[in-house]
């Protein structure tokens, strides 16, 4: 059998993928893991949109993301219509046009799939399977900390062992900057040199610019600022504007309230970056696992972003990125999402109501039970079990009041009694 | 507070809405309850991507689902791009070109969403949520009696107890039709007379072509073959021609084995129309529930169409429309996907220590519990817990070894041991 020419080139546009049934159970339980503890922490799924209108999404959307929107004209009203590339405006959307009589606070979660434009050869996946939380009406530490204590027991459901969750305020590294009053292009190259940390190349550009003592060392120290707890007093000790003191103290009060879930191991700072999105407005956090340099998990609080659809409220959120995830926890998931069938039926005969009454019963019973209805010999049925993970052949001969269980993966067996079966009175 | 003028357009496009926790939940209901039959019949997912190349796309797409599909240019490579407006067909693609090695049957199962354009002023939904299953490689009638019978499982699990699904044969009907050598024009107006039951106007069509008696007979009993199973005798006493015999020899074979499964009673037979896509070459079959003149599911034998991708192979399938599902089942749906939350945690006072272990206790026992983190009285948290779908409000007081649980619905309370709760020892 050949294939025809469509295999010599690309199947697939840049960034998007097929998930076979490994990968693909993978993925499932990801986000399945993840509903089931967002549920329980009391939060409540809504499902926005794929589609939006362009102006409507870019009302909520921060620069970097605008020029990453897939965007096409409507047929049906000439508008421009666009396909979301991140679900949190689209939930500060929903909250506040459709959920504003509510009383707060209140706890939503999603999960589903959004669109990206990525540089060309950049290897980065276009559509990316997010499942996150956004927790609305809440000002306090203790809401972020929420946040976190969340992606951290998710990530734990999810089987990791080790990871750290990244934290940063974005309150604190505009409170050094907002003192600069230099002009827009030195500003864009000291920030570049900061998330670089560039130490010896800011330091070079900082001598050329006319700052005060006290501000230069507050820049100087910013790419310095990333490790364990400690960096809080460090940052303590240089930087003494108003606005990146309270971010400090916003930032412990987050801890404190870690510390008492007993959680605060997991927690590394970085201060001297901005990777919130646009509109973040306080604490941020990425999760990262051994072995993955881009994040599995993002978020932080965002308090003026349901204002921009008219009902301001106080919010902070965060979101996993499955496709990363899945390449980080690719081998520690491979027990937890098993591709197995529990039963094949083979049945020799004409007749197949034995077997389909024996398939209903094991369903009923939760096992997962598959007939083997081509028409072939009893070995040609165990190499297929054998190939397609099955635990258990089952034997069913018309008339008789017992069938053979096979175990696939070494062949032993034994019979047991139909009627058993049928009864529900067996474990697999 | 004052909304902006953005509420006095339409905020979203047509074709597509927000669904808030309580259609979110049934939504989520309904896909999962599908997947976990599918699971248990054996089928393992794939997840196809939501972008392909529009080229390779249209291999496998009929004609009526090229028209609606969204299309833009790839800023990468300039080539055009689709969302996909149905999953069969990414799946065929799948199974050829990446699944070729793998031995048959494959059992593969899916959920996701498709964009279709619709009809302006149509009211129709474009994005459709689908989940369903592919069955590759059988083409025995027992294959198509698997997905009619995993349909009438499934809608049973859905909580559904009056619902019918409709099975038609596009051999029978290509068959009667084949038979003609009329004008393009001629077949067009006979087919759409058909398709609306116009009997009337088709014995007056009939009357101005030439045909042979017999031919006759057989397309004019075809806006009458609908109905129960006495529509196959009715067929056979009319029709004569052997493609369309051997379709209802084919439909009466899969009658008999939903027969052993105790399932004809949900069968209706409709042979005087193609409701299949273009790629159907069999059985085709509806499910419909009462109130809903949209199918809730729809699917059919399409054997030529992994071929297209390389790989010829039988294959039979089916998907649900969850979006028509909740339509008609949203009343059903009520109990199956409550909107509660078990514990809402109230505690006066500085230290929360007491709430977090509890919630933590709580949520590790399955429950769900939320914390009532806003400084107000209990009172308020009350009223907020009512309004929100609280079961239960826990009032934790600092150092106390006994908490107050509140039943929001009647306000009966009771105390119990705080250390019973930690200890996992509480049914609530």
């Amino acid at each position: 059998m050949t294939l025809p020419e469509i295999t010599s080139e690309p199947l697939l546009p840049r960034g998007v993928k097929d998930f076979l049934p490994a990968k693909a159970a993978k993925i499932s339980f990801l986000a399945e893991t993840a509903l089931e503890l967002f549920r329980r922490w009391g939060f409540r799924p809504v499902v926005p949109p794929s589609l939006e209108y362009l102006d409507v999404l870019e009302r909520g959307m921060g620069h970097g993301l605008r020029d990453k929107t897939f965007r096409f004209d409507d047929r049906q009203d000439g508008k421009l219509i666009a396909f979301s590339p991140d679900m949190t405006p689209q939930v500060a959307r929903i909250v506040a046009t459709r959920m504003h009589e509510m009383p707060l606070p209140l706890r939503l979660c999603y999960s589903g799939r959004v669109l990206r434009h990525a540089e060309q050869q950049s290897g980065k996946d276009r559509e990316i399977f997010q499942v996150g939380v956004e927790l609305i009406g809440l000002q306090s530490p203790e809401a972020d900390a929420e946040m976190i204590a969340m992606a951290i027991e998710s990530l734990k459901a999810f089987g990791a062992t080790t990871f750290t969750i990244d934290v940063g305020q974005v309150e604190f590294y505009r409170g050094v900057m907002a003192q600069l009053d230099l002009p827009e292009s030195d500003l864009r190259a000291l920030q570049a040199l900061i998330a670089r940390k560039e130490v010896t190349g800011l330091t070079r550009l900082l001598d050329t610019l006319t700052l005060p003592a006290a501000v230069r060392e507050e820049v100087l120290v910013l790419p310095r600022l990333f490790g364990g707890r400690e960096v809080l007093e460090k940052a303590a000790a240089t930087v003494h504007n108003e606005r990146s003191c309270q971010a400090l103290a916003n930032l412990r009060q987050v801890l404190a309230v870690l510390a008492t879930y007993g959680l605060e191991e997991y927690v590394t700072f970085d201060l001297g970056e901005l990777r919130g999105l646009d509109y973040h407005s306080g604490i941020t956090f990425q999760g990262f696992l051994p072995g993955l340099g881009r994040a599995v998990c993002q978020g932080g609080r965002y308090d003026h972003l349901t204002a921009r659809y008219g009902y301001p409220a106080a919010a902070t959120g965060f979101a996993f990125d499955l496709l990363n995830l899945l390449s980080a926890l690719d081998l520690v998931l491979e027990h937890a999402a098993e591709q197995t069938t529990d039963v094949l039926l083979f049945q020799s005969g004409a007749d197949k109501q034995a077997a389909q009454k024996i398939a209903q019963a094991l369903r009923e019973r939760g096992y997962s039970a598959a007939r083997d209805i081509i028409p072939r010999s009893l070995d040609e049925s165990l190499a297929y079990a054998k190939r397609m993970s099955f635990r258990h052949v089952l034997v069913i001969e018309a008339q008789q009041p017992e069938v053979r269980v096979i175990w696939v993966d070494d062949g032993h067996e034994r019979t047991i009694s139909l009627q058993a079966i049928l009864d529900g009175d067996v474990a697999l």
